[in-house]
């Protein structure tokens, strides 16, 4: 069976667990909607693939990590998307939650997912027990405070912020949480398997802002152009364009060089480098680099981020 | 030392392990507004002083318990009162989180209080590994869907719904998890103590709606008459402030009787009527009864509430 297919079953019994007849049916709506259909499932798949590469000897543990990050992340994107913050109308391609079931549902919908995240990964742990401290450990730090994902979104409402600090605590951390708890429920030291994630988390949110000024809206499933809307620290006005691109690219290749020797680092690496070209098309970027040559077209200041 | 301190001074350090100073300082700031200075802490009071009941072989899981179920109780107010619900202004007496920090940071210091309620729940069972995933699984199960504290207020959402469902969801929920969590952190079977968070968890609702409607804001810590301006559904619109009183009385009875037979029971009991005089005096009840029944002032419909 594809990752991807069990991913999606093991997300579908994780929320029926919890839809029982007793559960507010516009809730249990909703927090469906925030799940079904998903985006690229990249989280979870990375949580799996780097369990396999250490053996996975608990699959049941290594799955229920991978929907625990997945719900995290669902959780997040509905809250971001909430009036009093990016005030999303669209998500994945159709209505984010708050526009489809309301504020308040949404809200809720949030909250519903974080314990839900918990509850999976907790009920997962039955033939591993001893692992679950260490993993809650490690998913609750890449969610909460100070530097997970939550804070990260805290971020944006100080008026003075780190790039860096910011997108390692938004969107790196999770990818960390995928790598690091993949690694563990599996048995091996998720020390070994955070560069990993810290290396495809930035490279996942530097891909994001390049799509996000590229305007490649099918991509990314929702409107483009937020960043500079919504005055949001990000990377192309830091590093401009042709900058953000190869600052990508040294990502992509950090998080490959990183994985550590083994039987599977082979085809761990190529996973690194199809989830590079799915981020930011390799010919996308040559069309750029090719017009921008001829053009001197840059609008960023090339400005360097600090490591 | 009392118990109540011995819980401020845990809810503290589990504050403090969260405040680093990579912790963006508004929402280390914000979470600090939503956890102190608190209200009477009665939900960590109910599990401690049950696993001392049942002997408390591991204070330290116990106080983790004790915690986790004080910051989903936090976390819970912070959303209740954000503008798309109550929108309140105060609480506690003093500035609601969103109107003392913004709805932005309102919304992620709900988030990272649930996230630190299971993180210092997992800290706190390096003894004890073995009785985590139950003990997550009744919180989360309190606390989330079907049937938790956030299914109870997406009931809120619904344009039908059942008061003793609501209730139990809404408010009971948080206090089956003080009970019977408090009981499995002393490795004692937590159905036996289920029935005493489940009247509690009544008793304390349906108090709950007895002063919002006597106007005693300086107990409730917010403002009065919010069950009527919300439409929400409540004890005193099904059964008159008489007959609410009354059915108090049956619960608080009911959680006195079933607590089960041990060398603490008889401070327990003490403990349940010691906190009933608390929610409401008895000396209150005495002199609404004695007013009634001059002038037959009933304004409540005196149906009764489906059990």
């Amino acid at each position: 069976m594809k990752a991807i297919t069990r991913i999606e079953q093991c997300l579908a019994m994780a929320l029926a667990s919890a839809e029982d007849p007793s559960c507010p049916p516009k809730l249990a709506g909703a927090v469906r909607h925030a799940v079904f259909p998903g985006g690229a499932r990249i989280r979870p798949q990375l949580a799996l693939a780097v369990a396999r590469a250490c053996g996975m000897d608990d699959p049941r543990l290594s799955e229920g990590v991978a929907v625990a990050i997945e719900l995290m992340h669902c959780a997040s994107l509905v809250h971001d998307d909430l009036p009093c913050f990016d005030d999303a109308k669209t998500r994945r391609g159709r209505a984010s939650v708050h526009f489809a079931y309301g504020e308040p549902l949404a809200v809720l919908t949030g909250d519903a997912l974080i314990v839900l995240a918990f509850q999976t990964l907790a009920a997962a742990a039955s033939q591993s027990p001893l692992r679950l401290p260490a993993l809650m450990h490690i998913i609750a730090s890449c969610v909460g405070m100070p530097s997970g994902i939550v804070a990260g979104q805290a971020w944006e409402s100080e008026s003075r912020v780190s790039l860096m600090q910011y997108q390692r605590a938004k969107t790196g951390a999770l990818f960390v949480a995928a790598t690091s708890a993949g690694a563990l429920s599996a048995g091996a030291d998720p020390k070994q398997w955070q560069a990993l994630g810290d290396c495809l988390g930035e490279a996942y949110q530097v891909a994001d802002d390049i799509r996000d000024v590229m305007g490649q809206a099918d991509l990314l499933g929702k409107p483009v152009g937020q960043d500079a809307q919504h005055d949001r620290p990000n990377a192309i006005a830091n590093l401009g364009l042709s900058g953000a691109i190869a600052h990508f690219e040294s990502l992509i290749q950090a998080a490959s060089d990183s994985i550590p020797e083994g039987p599977n680092a082979k085809s761990m690496r190529g996973l690194v480098m199809q989830e590079s070209e799915r981020l930011v098309p390799r010919a996308a970027c040559n069309a750029y680099r090719a017009s921008d040559s001829h053009t001197g077209a840059n609008s960023g200041t090339n400005q360097s981020v600090s490591h």
